[in-house]
């Protein structure tokens, strides 16, 4: 008799306060990454995706996270990063700088706006002058970076840890 | 002047010894999640995955880290996994059972086979009995799982914080 039984569709973990996390995302290229960065915040139990441009969640990918995370489209980020940064939410970037901290080492403010950018270009130069901190993620080999999607799957699973009753 | 200006091409990360993590893959129904894993293994440094039935690598997806990461098919996991143990593998199955611990709690042995469930049906009853431990990330709102490839990402993630050099 194995000590692991599967349990299916194992009810959520309270939450003992709203999630105060946005995650903000700069135009992609792809509605993929978008709609699994929706999937992934909607487990997380966040509630709001900004997202830029003219984006599409696939239904198979996002799954009903499409119900529960609200997202919000703007035509660039910076407008949107200003109004969330007047919202009193600190704005963190997630990409490879000369100032970025490693997440390993860094403490999350509750009130976050986790700045995603472009699978390509990465964060653009005006959206990198908004930020209030940069973090990283160590790559050890090769590719040299995570896909945008999993280095969120990972920022996010860094924040509920740090976080793990919101 | 932004304090944050972006790195491209940062070289990685070194270890300090070769990772001693392998990744053990049920057979999935999509060539994207197994690709995925593989791209964000090479990234990690994770030079080994196990995968079952007739595995596909998507190079648009996998990247580069197709050359680096060995891709060892079996037909199915059982076997595979008794081989790891053989081998000193820990067998750390990632998934909802009655005996998983939080992986925020989790203190992983460098030597160890992550083992990763079908997408649907999860880890199955001859897998979970082979395993040592159980670890399971907190899911906070809907949907109820995340995504094969997201919580390997998490996984992933959290071995390397603990062992940030190998």
């Amino acid at each position: 008799m194995s000590d692991f039984a599967h349990i299916r569709h194992k009810p959520p973990a309270a939450l003992e306060r709203p999630r105060e996390l946005v995650i903000a995302c700069a135009p992609f290229r792809s509605h993929v990454n978008l709609s699994r960065i929706v999937r992934t915040a909607g487990c997380c139990g966040v509630t709001r995706v900004v997202a830029c441009g003219r984006p599409k969640l696939d239904p198979e990918i996002a799954r009903n996270a499409a119900d529960v995370v609200r997202l919000e489209t703007h035509r660039t980020l910076s407008p949107a990063l200003r109004d969330l940064r007047s919202a009193g939410y600190r704005l963190v970037g997630l990409e490879q700088t000369t100032g970025s901290v490693c997440l390993y080492d860094y403490r999350f403010t509750r009130r976050t706006a986790l700045v995603v950018g472009n699978e390509r270009q990465g964060l653009e130069e005006d959206v990198l002058a908004l930020l209030d901190d940069a973090v990283e993620i160590p790559v050890y080999g090769m590719p040299y970076s995570y896909n945008v999607s999993s280095a969120t799957d990972m920022a996010l699973y860094e924040y509920c840890r740090q976080f793990p009753t919101g």
